[in-house]
């Protein structure tokens, strides 16, 4: 029986785990299915370069294998979505990354997303999705803020740099909607819309939302 | 108080609005929004040509303005669209336009998605769309099944048709997921899906799941 | 007989309209079309939602279908070509876009060309425009003078205003041709060239002109 | 002082120069410029290869060297524009190709063009065209008819192959606009259009009818 | 000290490298590096799913880290490039994957290439890379033979199979280069090459010469 | 017999020559084909315009012509490439052109490029060639340092203002790698890459180093 929304997060910090945890709040519903936030422990800890991509990737795909059984489905919440299109490949899955529908749901509240990306490093890897989804034209471009996921941590500091980061995409990339190009940094989300005036984009919440209504129609 | 999604078919059609509402029941749930399918009555036949098109956006936005009140949100239940950038104008609406999210979801999907297009005259319509999205590149093509609103109500044609189309788009232009081109067909899905082994995405059902998402979220 | 190319200013202001009768001597030929401007009464003051040219669109298309008898032509005199796609429709009727042939005039005379708005929130609505016709790597950037139809009265500011504009997208976005993104702009179109070093498309000139060859050829 | 407009033929076929000229017919008046169609004497006797067209490039640049004293402006008429951007460069000099101008005129008829090449080989320098205009997404497809420049004398044979493409291209390709991919064929455009019931743009018609709007502008 | 150009072979299989290393015969120089094909025991028998390609890529890289020391640049010699942007990361490395180096060199032997792909079910996977590397105007399309990587041991039924899908992506795709989508099959480029009349690329000998010129500059 | 590789400066310059010959010292080897760098006495002083490319294509094409005899290959060593496309149609001949290699390079070294112009005006020019290879898309954008030929002379302040643009690329434009857009000028690679922590494609080494591999492979 399919009872389980699994939301996977690949790095090992229990902390980024029980932020996305939380953001789920408006998600759950009585009768949707269970949401489950996991922190798998063999993962490293920040999701940085192409290695711990890669590496993460087949962690969460043995994830997936050993709780498809009751899985409703799954989201894969690192904004590099590691094992997404394995998991698309198992028979009984449901599988939703949150960068694409980051990508995805901005589509619809803009004409042209900016990404507040985390590292500069990991800007061309998000233009390699962003070209593989075939949606390059509507990317108005990335601004990292240059922080370490351990940095992460400094709130105050991280939500300036979003804010100048989001404000830069607006006046010189031209975006009028933003992505945050990272999970579990919902509470960022308002300060940031009200900060720059544009609508702004959970990539977490933008997949589980996706998924829950996938999963209601069962394809 | 936001409490009602409104599904708007903007053709004059009852039979198509109940079509459209038969295929919502998965989507209704006690602890969410109402899902009504309303019929706009100064709405054309069919939505056809650009004209009924413009005119039909009209009567869309006119419907919505009325009912923002108690309007969780809108769903533009036509392949065209009719309005929904001017929905989106609207300050405390939340809107869905049935092609757009039936792109969306394809591209969750399958890597290329191929088009059953109703009317060979829409598919220069429907390109300008795909252009405006800026996701032309995920398109396989588009096949129409060359019938008018009018004789879709011979279903066993309108099947074979579509089975045909669906087999054309997979075999000779490389589609490896479908999006039926029309509202009000969803019972066509599962057998369309069976016929050619290809996902097959109902455009209204896919609107409405993303916007009961989004409705949730706040956004 | 077909002798009068009608350009249809969608809003109500009889002053653009007397702007736009001026641009039009250098197109008027004692052996050509007659070419008369006019104003939609029912229109709106000016057309800068989506609203606004959704309804004029209708307007349009109304003030078309009365005039098909002893039209030549019709070019539809807004940036943002209300009602284009249903006069192609129409049956005996030529119809040109101003912001379609501004742009396709752009690609003669540059590589990339920038885009002046008037404001910034039609921005996005130009960008859908673009991606329809499919023309978006020709799009060097749009910066807006942040201006309301009303405003542009002003002349003196305006021109500064789109001065500055055009220099930025000259030396920020490698712009090299700019289009006026408004119609009724006319005067501006020699300073603003002599300001920037750039060729500057006036987009009412570049319809009418490419309607007058069309008409003589009776495609 | 400028007055005429120089159509050049690019090869040294007299033949195909007086088919040009039959062709301008319509776009001749009596207060417009003169619009003369010269032959390269030292053009070779077709263009087919890409040393064709750069040979008849410097061909075509001493031609307008030598008539800028009274050119009202060029058309390079020839479907690979040979030596269109060194015109471009030249001060005082408006200039025109045929299948940048084919194309463009193409855009305003259709969402999809479909191009009847004359030879197979031309297709790849064709491509590299409509990539450097940026248009590739508009391009349906190209088919050849498989003809040398010399065979194109069999006027039954020829109609008979492009209107065989023209279908492929409309029912294989999704073309709903044709152009010829060659100067000087301007009587087979009544009866392919009849044929394969879409519109067709003849190259050299639509850049003269382009050229002599904007000998009016003066831009 | 670098001196070995290890051509990494991800899957299990024996005769596969085997077959790559004969094909390297042209390439070895007694003045350039040492040319090595090696066979990942670990790897799966073939690479067919996203699943195969994420656990060799993780190989892939786990070999080279190995090999880092003594290593002049690693090639990834299967067409889904496992680990390449892993191996990108790794200072002091050159990489190079075999798809990714066929494809631009194909761009240097026409202007549109088609793919012959092994099975049908990885066509989604290469359109992602070629999206990913922003070439897709380029690909003509992509047709499969249906054969698993075990059935391509019949040399002459997959000879055949790869002269069909080479004929239709010429003729019906309009491609003018072809690119064979599997490493070790360097035997088939000739008889392929005459069977079509087209250049055609064999992926690992292009990866490798362009591996080699990259060795001699150091960068 | 194919024996030597011709390095084809189109310019007449002997210094520039000079410079490209010393550049060639890593790519030469005993077992190799001969590697020469020959100077066009019949070119322009510098190519900058249009112009001088297209009778530099002419040039390059009589010298080709005259050498397929012993050559096993042919480069264009100027970065607007003329006569590569005659090149290429010649039977026997392997041709590369410098822009399109260092471009192919650089989509190995990074996911955008930004190429440092030399004038202003050959910007225009570049973008047609990256429309025609079909990877605008992979261009983050370009910056001209504003010298001519003849200034480049002046080293120290060639290479602060190539630091200067490769600056702006990589901060404004977002590149993560360089393309130097001229030819002759490799003594400038090394601390360009110092300078802005990118690597940095020079254009004819990269040419050559292709070419060698593919004169290796007979293809």
């Amino acid at each position: 029986m399919r009872q389980t929304l699994y939301v996977i997060n690949p790095n090992s910090s229990e902390a980024v785990t029980a932020g996305i945890d939380a953001a789920m709040a408006p998600l759950r519903q009585p009768d949707g299915p269970r949401i489950q936030c996991v922190t798998l422990a063999d993962g490293p800890p920040g999701v940085q370069s192409q290695h711990d991509v890669d590496r993460a990737a087949l962690s969460v795909q043995r994830f997936a294998q050993e709780h498809l059984g009751d899985a409703a489905g799954f989201v894969t919440a690192c904004f590099s979505d590691p094992g997404l299109h394995m998991l698309r490949e198992m028979k009984g899955s449901l599988s939703f990354g949150i960068s694409e529908c980051a990508a995805l749901t901005a589509m619809t509240l803009g004409q042209r997303f900016g990404v507040i990306a985390i590292l500069q490093g990991s800007i061309g890897r998000h233009w390699r999705t962003w070209g593989a989804m075939g949606i390059a034209q509507r990317v108005a471009g990335e601004v990292a803020i240059g922080r370490t996921v351990a940095e992460l941590s400094d709130h105050a500091a991280t939500l300036a740099g979003m804010v100048d980061a989001g404000r830069r995409l607006r006046d010189e990339h031209g975006a009028n909607v933003l992505v945050m190009g990272c999970a579990g940094m919902a509470p960022f989300r308002a300060p940031l819309q009200d900060a720059t005036g544009l609508p702004v984009v959970e990539p977490t919440q933008a997949a589980v939302s996706m998924a829950l209504g996938r999963i209601q129609l069962g394809w």
